[in-house]
């Protein structure tokens, strides 16, 4: 499958030209017929004999971009002066920072932001902690935590390389929801020592985003620190990733005219994120499910899950899914499957594959950055095919669910979030796609389309107060 | 001590007044002869027969604000509306933002701050770890870090109340040194918790701002996470105190002409504030000390020391102290000495004992909000009187020190912050206060002087790349 030069591997090179001549057009045929695309060309310097020129390039890879640059430096008369890396030019000193929300320009600002005045505020919430919803920055606060053990698909980096997507994640919250975001790399993977933390830090957020925490640690961290705070706890890989994939099926089901109750699902991967999508399909009315890990498909009676621990995530798998109790390879499941949802690896299925599958097929490949199938081949027989890559049409990105689903949660200052909030949020986000809009091509919006985000928090806020109404009245009752 | 009106205890009333006639005049009478202040009147609407006035009063406390919003209310024809509270007001929703430096307005922009493009920037952190200075906020990031036990005067009112300090605290890095602050308000005070969560948060930040932690659990926790740790750990209510007084000292010596290591001091106080004050001014070169605490001063055969703990905080004030062998009370020691320096409670010493004090008697009495001696009865016989208030000449105030401290150690990218760092910030500051400038009343600039942030990061900053060539060297050595 061929990949498109992306601006995230683009680079700003300065080069000096002669003035006259067609060395310019040199350069830009340089960069295209090597594969590059050019982003921008500015001149930046202009004189008789020569010109200054940026010119920014976007390539493939870091390596092709190197190419590119090595072809521009043998063009006859051109002089290489710096080569900047857009990506890294953005990261210089981080990406966020804090500020402050009122200015401090005398001592009378000072006296009511700090002291003397602030006692009185630090006083009412010790008489009233509840005023801390009202009166601090817990208001609006997700804390987003990771150990660095499961970052993108680079594995276990540690907490400083993990920081670079944590501010990003930051970043996002703040662009897509309004929310303070505060980035929490930390430096231990132990279970206990993950959970002692966060529950330390919880007094001042309004939420805890857990990021790239590897399976089946993020597990037994997410479930302990739910059972301890007061305060939502989200695992975004699996319950982002859930949500966003529940919201693209319900469109693709409308697009073949299928009902999720009837179909075939066979799903790739049993990790973090395949096991949240699967509790969140069933919750959903998916009675017919299937899933096929590293050693093929999961059943009760397969050796290594004959005597596992009743506890694990595997055995509950088993437990709760393939009612036919179908044995063999993924490949042999698929067959005949009106669904297949790929959270796993590269190249598991290939054309005859997709072929065999029920008609009006649906195909989610979501394994990052290659597919579990190359969609351009799967949407050859398959109805609906989406990846989680951006260059292709049904992008199905987290982006799209937890700034929402946060705005929702902290606006209903729900002290938990649970299926129900993630089942609504689900619908929200695929009524967003209108039925006039709604084809193969547009199961799901994009991250860009401003109604998103309202959507899914109006619907999270509303069924987190009838989830907390639900409870008090089952307090006083 | 008469106490001024305060925009810290300040009010905006909602008023309606007939629009003929004296009721403003009466408004403002009101207000001044019951003690306040009108800060400001503000005419928010205007017919024939009313106006609608908000008129913002300075008080000396709640109460007598109240008092004098009830006095407004019977005023002929004035119909009272909302009453706010201005320092409430700023508190609403938090008093800190987390900011995004890039728009995210597009794709491309999206895949350089997030996926894909980011994990090149992790990729690169993961290979060389500190990379993470310059490729994330932890070049510019302080975590503020408390746990509630000892918050400004209100004592242990825990992690949820004293998050506005934290907050005022973290705006205050903006404002004067341009640092990224965030507040962690942990929930508990084990020291073996908060060491191990110190450090576990430690990889996103250049610098551990530790605050409002009561003795003598700081003195343990300091020093276990300076030992752990590869960031400087300074805890503002010790360091921060210590630097403010040695440099306000140094320049009340000038205004004496007396020589630091010549003079006797005396200390009331062997807290946290005291002991981090006490080892600096010895460090200065202070060599005659005497310390009382509550139980009268500290000497090595008083009964509680006897046998005391070797490591104790208060046998190492005991050995390291009055080498006169000086016992019996405050009073008795202050009787004859150059410099009294209070960090304990109110109303310790009496207008006598301050009168029996050397010529040139130097009295900084540093208790909030009461000092230990009324400054205008100290001034009356003492030469320099300083305070931590600020309706006194000579502030003694944190915020001259910590934000330039922090900025010279993040420029020189220091994994420590030592004594040497702290001698060289509190030269820098007292050196703000130019020779012409030096009286008896002005010892140490106001927090509003913009020399002083950059003075003192630059002096902290030298330092600390002083000594980290050093250790370079003793190394390579």
């Amino acid at each position: 499958m061929a990949t498109a030069p992306s601006v995230s591997y683009s680079m700003t090179v300065r080069l000096e030209v002669p003035a006259g001549g067609t060395a310019v057009s040199q350069l830009t045929t340089a960069v295209e017929s090597n594969g590059g695309s050019v982003i921008g060309l500015d001149v930046t310097a202009s004189g008789h004999e020569k010109l200054r020129i940026d010119v920014t390039i976007g390539a493939t890879s870091t390596a092709h971009a190197q190419e590119i640059v090595e072809e521009l430096r043998n063009i006859e008369g051109v002089a290489l002066g710096k080569v900047s890396d857009r990506t890294f030019l953005m990261h210089l000193g981080g990406k966020i920072e804090m500020s402050s929300k009122h200015p401090i320009r005398n001592r009378d600002d000072l006296s009511m932001i700090y002291t003397p005045g602030v006692a009185r505020v630090c006083t009412a919430i010790a008489e009233n902690p509840e005023d801390a919803r009202r009166l601090t920055i817990k208001r609006n606060s997700v804390a987003v935590v990771t150990d660095g053990s499961a970052v993108l698909g680079l594995g276990n980096i540690g907490p400083k390389a993990a920081l670079p997507v944590m501010e990003g994640k930051a970043a996002l919250f703040k662009r897509f929801a309004d929310i303070d975001a505060w980035p929490l790399c930390l430096d231990t993977q132990d279970t206990d020592a993950i959970v002692e933390i966060v529950k330390a830090i919880a007094p001042g957020f309004a939420g805890i985003n857990l990021e790239d925490i590897s399976a089946p640690r993020c597990f037994e961290i997410e479930a302990r620190l739910r059972e301890a705070l007061d305060i939502p706890v989200f695992h975004d890989d699996q319950h982002g990733t859930a949500i966003v994939v529940l919201a693209a099926l319900t469109n693709a089901l409308r697009v073949v005219e299928k009902q999720i109750g009837e179909v075939r699902v066979v799903m790739s991967g049993a990790g973090a994120a395949g096991t949240a999508i699967l509790k969140l399909l069933l919750a959903a009315g998916v009675k017919h499910a299937v899933v096929a890990d590293i050693h093929g498909v999961v059943h009760a009676g397969r050796e290594d899950l004959v005597g596992a621990d009743p506890g694990s995530p595997l055995r509950w798998i088993a437990d709760n899914t393939n009612p036919e109790g179908v044995t063999g390879t993924l490949r042999e499941a698929v067959c005949g499957a009106d669904v297949f949802i790929g959270v796993s690896a590269p190249d598991v299925l290939g054309a005859d594959d997709v072929a065999a599958m029920a008609k009006g097929a649906i195909v989610f490949a979501l394994a990052n950055p290659d597919p579990e199938v190359d969609p351009a081949v799967a949407r050859q027989t398959a109805s609906v095919v989406a990846t989680g890559r951006s260059d292709f049409p049904n992008q199905i990105n987290n982006v799209l669910v937890f700034p929402g689903v946060f705005r929702g949660l902290l606006d209903a200052q729900s002290r938990t979030v649970g299926e129900e909030m993630m089942l609504a949020a689900a619908r929200a986000l695929a009524d967003v796609v209108a039925e006039d809009e709604l084809n193969a091509n547009y199961i799901i919006p994009s991250v860009f389309n401003d109604k998103v985000g309202p959507a899914v928090a109006e619907a999270v806020a509303q069924a987190a107060k009838a989830v907390s109404s639900s409870v008090t009245g089952a307090t006083s009752a």
